[in-house]
């Protein structure tokens, strides 16, 4: 384990810290440290009092739980630029819940809970900044969740015309549903509404053309991909 | 608009008030009302003053801005379960920055802002167990956008495979790759390690085999759906 310099705009990108002032951030950084660790070597373990968090700077963290019969059960791995641990910091029991350990060679960011802590009882403002900055992180993940749910369902979609193109097709088909729009929506578990905006997309980006329960693909080498 | 009553645990799943005790969530409901809005209705207006913030009950609302030109652009719809403009209630600005109304018949939650603030101002315990839950619930979200882009990355890949298929195959086939696997995994913009792990997935799922650059798909109708 060596120790380097932390800057802190690696930091203020992350909602845990966007809303720290220049002495509070100073303040953090004082107490904070880097850690290397090699592929497989272990950073804490479950039940370990939890005096720090943690931020990913490479590599990736893996969290897991042992079982009885010394099987292990993933629960999350963690990527370069997240934090993991710091809900600890805002409860009462502070005990690790899981291990963890560096899936491979990793540099991870500690940080002293306690000082954090500090800094966050002794302003209600900084409190509030950081509770603005998690509550628009939630709606942006929202958002992604939202079109990356829809994205899947297109490409169920697509993956099922595909399905009904007769063999020695080259390019254009017309494509004749066997059953209702909302029957398939509800066979490819796609919300009517969700579905409806799908045809519509597929339509407008010029992949479609929809007539009645005919649909017309213009190109099946690349509707999909 | 008419007022009904409020449940405390219809507000006790979101992490917006799943850190409040008895007290104090009681306190906030006395302030709290039931807005009832028909489809195209409108709840605020941009640059409005920003008292309150909600949660919607039924129906989904519809955050948007108008252009110069009356062009309207949407910026968010929100479902029931969800709070919207809580933000605000946490920064200095108290300014609607969108304007919201009904995309349908739509049931409403507001909560006055100032109480809001006045709860947590006054229990720096509570604004730990309201980042506590904050926190937690960005974990989950960033496992469910884990989960989804992996899934989306199998479609993607599903996809990939079907359009090799040959003229009239009726269930089974090989599929002799054309490129090798990290070509192809970035050709479909999926991440080596991901990529791994979808092969992995897909034939632990029984889907297929894959021996060298040769992939045996099991029945070309159920992959993929």
């Amino acid at each position: 384990m060596s120790t380097n310099k932390i800057m802190p705009d690696e930091l203020r990108r992350h909602p845990l810290f966007g809303g720290l002032d220049n002495d509070q951030l100073a303040q953090l950084m004082e107490t904070a440290r880097v850690i290397q660790l090699d592929e497989g070597q272990q950073l804490f373990q479950c039940q370990q009092e939890a005096r720090q968090f943690f931020m990913v700077r490479s590599g990736t963290i893996r969290l897991f739980l042992s079982a009885p019969d010394g099987a292990e059960k993933v629960i999350h791995l963690i990527a370069a630029g997240e934090t993991f641990a710091e809900a600890i910091t805002f409860m009462e029991g502070q005990i690790y819940p899981v291990n963890a350990s560096a899936l491979d060679a990793c540099e991870v960011l500690a940080f002293s809970n306690k000082a954090y802590r500090t800094i966050l009882h002794s302003s209600t403002d900084t409190c509030f900044r950081l509770m603005a900055d998690m509550s628009k992180w939630l709606k942006r993940q929202i958002t992604d969740i939202d079109a990356l749910t829809l994205q899947n369902a297109t490409l169920r979609f697509t993956n099922y015309l595909l399905h009904q193109v007769p063999a020695g097709t080259e390019h254009e088909v017309a494509i004749t549903l066997g059953a209702p729009k909302n029957v398939i929506a509800s066979r490819l578990s796609i919300q009517p509404e969700s579905f409806s905006r799908i045809l519509r997309n597929l339509q407008s980006e010029g992949h479609i053309t929809v007539d009645g329960n005919v649909i017309y693909i213009k190109d099946i080498n690349t509707l999909g991909q």
